[in-house]
């Protein structure tokens, strides 16, 4: 626990001790045997996975969306894999079946659900989504439990090209395929005229959309739909809007910054993790629906004798299980619940005012800086921007530059991952080239790690 | 830690301390508000949670397919809370990456693939029966991905009736509806020459039928579909065969009890879950497919830019993530290596063969007992048996008994329940009335338990 708990984020650590692969294994002697080991061998064995595992609690980790350690969350994560509870009915986790209930209830206060509504916590991001197609398709066919898919027509749904793999609707379980599955073009985030001529134009194939997914803070860009004109549309046409808010909800928790998400009490559903920029424990994912009619229950429900015995001595309206498409299904809410009650609603909205004041100075330190130049000017707490080593400065802009550059980011990041010293992404997007994405999140980062990150980017690269 | 682990599996203490939800609530105070609280209140809130929950780690709990505490993978777990690992790509989470690899091919060897297989940890067994069926269609129609749903037949897949709500195909994700998932009559376990009939029949309706799910370990009776035979008929109709054994595949660390699952080699895609019988904490779900072509990853790839760069500077065939479907998943895999790294193949065979040793001591005492009746003989963990109060067991067989004896259940699990002794489920099973159904996972379960068990039932009902 020492080295998991109070060395890993420690900031005079490494943020990760890198081995390949081949070296790893031959560290790590992962063959799995008849006989057992001694307590002191596998001591040893958990020493070493930790020392060798990338400290994503280091304040220096800024490779995904999630980043930090919340003290209350963590503890709640304990008592959660001691108990072992799973969330089926009221009477195997009656506390976690409350808790959930009750943050859940807060989470769609929050979205500006007045009536209320719905929802379940589950396994991501990508299951919140999966939800979402499922029900929006239900809600047009309810015949589809019965007569099947082969009985209903074509069903087309809309999505920005910005979704990131939270929102791999393609080849997925839902099977929409990518004649299916259309995209609005944008720049950045999606353009509701194009919006509105796409549908028109399924609909003239004889194609029957059904479903809007708006992404409220993308994978890369941490760029918003506009939700309000989205809602317009999605009205007019009578269509499900989804909106995937699994990383830009926390900003609903801001005064200063909900404007972001302005609309989404429009939408019939929201997937919304607080396991990111809110820092609970891994996973915490609630997919969340305005419908009060039981939707979630009605589309899913399977009715397993064994668990849902409707002569029981309690309500069993309680039993959550039959709403989800999981049998067993952990408590994540408490992980949330607890550090919510500990921390209160103001410090939460502090965090993410925190945070997103940092990524602005950030954006303008990248821009004050010889040899940096902003993707663009950032929204929400991704910054993403290209670093050119002096030797490509003074090169014209064009072609030529723009290959070079791209092969700047992935060598500063194997230099990075070696030394160990710090953890950003890069990837290209569309048309761009490799690119570092920062992601700020608070309380963890302060201005003085942004001043790091940028020397330590020019450190590493400026040979280049 | 003292509550959730120690208390928490400590016979003397109460399984469970009953309170309905109306009070529990109360007890609680759930509400979320804008302040926050002190760490000493924060800790009573920890205290209650862990009092008022579910103690399934109890040596009386007897309530679903898992239960009790191993103390190896209860280690791992925390450590995975505190690193917060996610298997997106092998250099944020090299170690695990490479344990879930590790893990994986040793349980490939254990089915008896013996050119090897691919696979995939998940958030659950109902995830992995969703991955079969998903790449059954994908082998069967490889256009699915581009052309979608709209373009293929009706296909149907056939199961035994048995299946669990790990087995929910119908109305979730993959959407078969009623007409596409067709069952396979019964008595508790699948019979070939019917599945045979049923795949005649749907082809000559002009459906397609794709694939076949078998059960090894059914939820309610511990059933095992004859595998052996129900391959014959798969290979001869081309079908894919799929292996539902998240119950019922730790059988397979067993010399003397494998034969439950004899020709699960012969299967296209196995479930497997050691949280269940193996005692893995919570989840630890494994999906494995025999395929050699990469077959999980070409169906369900998205390549987003972002994690899987293509010009990193390690070999990227460690990067798993675009296997998932998920995005965020946990290394539930090191949870399994762990333990099975500290007690070795061997001790993990004689936990199993000691469950199912002590689970026929219990069968035998329940046909020795008056007024206790099998439902049927077990052939794995599972004992399903009726209690008769004395004032039912002079009665004539016929419905007015059956039906007297259907509300002796509730009753007693009501009592149980408020008093807290312990915790064993019921339910109804087609035309038979309510019945116990008794799970035993070693090493917690002694033959003392059993007693006690039988006991405890009589003392609770005996007024009936």
């Amino acid at each position: 626990m020492e080295d998991a708990v109070k060395k890993a984020t420690d900031v005079r650590e490494k943020v990760c001790e890198w081995r390949s692969p081949e070296q790893l294994k031959e560290l790590l002697d992962l063959e799995l045997r008849d006989g057992g080991e001694s307590e002191s061998k596998i001591l040893q064995r958990c020493r070493d996975a930790i020392r060798y595992s990338v400290k994503t609690t280091h304040p220096h980790f800024f490779n995904q969306l999630y980043a930090g350690m919340e003290p209350y969350s963590l503890v709640a994560s304990f008592i959660v894999e001691a108990l072992k509870p799973s969330l089926y009915t009221y009477e195997v986790a009656p506390v976690f079946t409350l808790m959930e209930d009750a943050v859940l209830r807060k989470m769609i206060e929050m979205i500006g659900w007045e009536e209320g509504g719905d929802g379940i916590f589950n396994a991501g991001g990508s299951m919140s989504n999966m939800y979402a197609v499922n029900l929006a398709r239900y809600h047009h066919f309810p015949d589809i439990k019965e007569a099947g898919l082969s009985a209903v027509p074509r069903l087309v749904m809309f999505t920005s090209q910005e979704v990131g793999l939270t929102g791999k609707f393609k080849g997925s379980f839902v099977l929409l395929s990518q004649s299916e599955l259309l995209c609005v073009f944008f720049r950045g985030k999606m353009i509701p005229s194009a919006l509105e001529l796409l549908i028109k134009t399924a609909k003239s194939e004889g194609a029957v959309p059904f479903m809007v997914n708006a992404t409220a803070g993308t994978t890369v860009l941490g760029a918003f739909d506009p939700i309000q004109e989205i809602a317009d549309i999605c009205e007019k046409y009578n269509l499900w809007l989804h909106v995937d808010a699994c990383w830009g909800g926390a900003a609903l928790m801001s005064n200063k910054h909900q404007h972001l998400l302005k609309g989404i009490h429009r939408a019939n559903s929201v997937a919304w993790n607080p396991h990111k920029m809110l820092m609970a424990c891994l996973q915490c994912s609630a997919f969340l629906v305005r419908d009060k009619t039981n939707l979630l229950q009605r589309c899913h429900s399977s009715s397993a004798s064994y668990l849902f015995q409707q002569d029981k001595f309690y309500d069993v309206s309680y039993d959550t299980g039959d709403k989800s498409v999981q049998c067993s299904r952990k408590p994540d809410a408490f992980k949330f619940w607890l550090m919510w009650k500990a921390l209160g609603t103001g410090e939460l909205e502090e965090r993410v005012d925190r945070a997103l004041a940092t990524a602005r100075y950030l954006a303008e330190e990248i821009k004050r800086r010889e040899g940096f130049r902003l993707v663009m000017e950032p929204e929400y707490a991704n910054v993403c921007f290209w670093y050119s080593p002096p030797s490509l400065r003074n090169l014209p802009d064009g072609p030529e530059l723009w290959k070079k550059l791209h092969t700047v980011a992935p060598v500063v990041k194997e230099r990075m991952m070696k030394k160990g010293s710090m953890m950003v992404g890069y990837q290209p997007h569309r048309d761009k080239a490799n690119f570092f994405r920062m992601i700020v999140i608070s309380p963890q980062a302060s201005r003085l790690d942004m001043d790091f990150v940028l020397d330590e980017i020019h450190n590493l690269g400026k040979d280049l």
